[in-house]
């Protein structure tokens, strides 16, 4: 749920801000004062608590996103609630995907968590339909948000069609301690299942493996990577 | 392999005939004379036979693609040989991921076949590259395109994350049904299991079963579909 809008300094910096925040969309150059204003008029910004849903099919808050603050957490999610983590938007990116305008292109649904305490700058779908329309540069930018977004998903998929499952645990493994800059991350076999869209059971067995062979240990919520060469090892990289 | 530049009617038009597939990229509007021109400069007619690789990391033929006759098969390959079909370029459709303005955010190797003998235009890569530079159009142009096969692909992978191998079978077989246009279909075990990212043995198994159970009929490299409603029953449509 959001908490409000503005806030932690956020609301302090107005206009000023969505400045710098617009400059991220990296169409500005093309943007005439009008539609600029257009962008600014629409954008809110929204404060999200850690896990809170930013999008989905049971919400209607779309446009394109900034995340000033946080990150994004993007993933399938099937009927029987399980998950599979596709990408993640980080703190400087940008997220098109919620326009309407790829929306209806985009037929599959694609669940948006905060991911720690996010801060995003929210630009009306409407609207940046409306931008779009009038300068292509704003159209061909959330196309090509769209089309990486592609690269990172498809890369999720060779893992999940082509990877054991333990070489897909060793590359979450390797890609979480990278991305949190620390080897020990607090992380149940459920969280961790859920993000590689594999089933707890399998996972736990998977981790308990590496741990017996002090590749990882393992304690409460938490797994603490000892030796990330054997975890590149069995990723084969 | 392309059996030569041109042939089955395409030499004989020309460039009138370019000019109709050019209204294909959608972009023509947004095309001046000089553009216009440098598109049909470049652009290549080519045919392949059945099977035949068009796109794939070994191969440098990229660019934009337009089927004329026939269709393509996107799909991902293994570095042991497994494949999964993605989605299928058909007649009167455009494919720009082998673009290498596409082709430097998209990371994944995504190869092309010929699906039964397929005719191409092929607009050149750098070519196009600076055609999108000029006319935002067509650079939009090619990341829609992106946009839209990524929906392709999300919903195959829904199916690779959360369907059961019985339901992707029959989800598979409506579809080659639907496509065709026939109830027989000319198939292997083996067919069918790349193109749905599997194991032979497992398809092998769900089709036994399926053939047990009537709803099918399976001969010496043929699917006969005896009961879609079964197999729609499955799939849960």
């Amino acid at each position: 749920m959001p908490v409000g809008r503005g806030g932690a300094g956020l609301c302090v910096c107005g206009l000023e801000c969505l400045d710098d925040a617009l400059d991220l969309v990296e169409v500005s150059p093309g943007l005439d004062k009008r539609l600029r204003m257009m962008i600014k008029n629409s954008a809110r910004f929204i404060r999200f608590h850690d896990g809170a849903r930013v999008h989905g099919n049971d919400t209607d808050r779309t446009g394109l996103l900034m995340v000033l603050k946080g990150s994004l957490r993007a993933y399938l999610l099937s009927s029987s609630g399980r998950e599979c983590t596709l990408f993640r938007v980080e703190e400087g990116e940008c997220y098109a995907l919620s326009c309407s305008r790829l929306l209806s292109l985009v037929t599959f649904d694609l669940f948006l968590d905060a991911d720690g305490t996010t801060e995003l700058l929210v630009v009306d779908s409407e609207v940046y339909n409306r931008v779009a329309v009038e300068c292509l540069a704003a159209e061909a930018f959330a196309y090509r948000q769209a089309a990486m977004r592609f690269s990172d998903a498809m890369w999720v998929m060779e893992q999940v069609l082509f990877m054991r499952l333990e070489a897909r645990v060793a590359a979450f493994l390797l890609d979480e301690v990278a991305r949190r800059r620390r080897d020990s991350l607090s992380l149940t076999h459920d969280e961790l299942a859920r993000h590689i869209g594999s089933a707890r059971e399998a996972v736990s067995r998977v981790l308990k493996q590496l741990d017996r062979r002090g590749v990882v240990l393992l304690s409460r919520g938490r797994v603490d990577v000892l030796d990330k060469r054997a975890l590149r090892a069995l990723v084969g990289v």
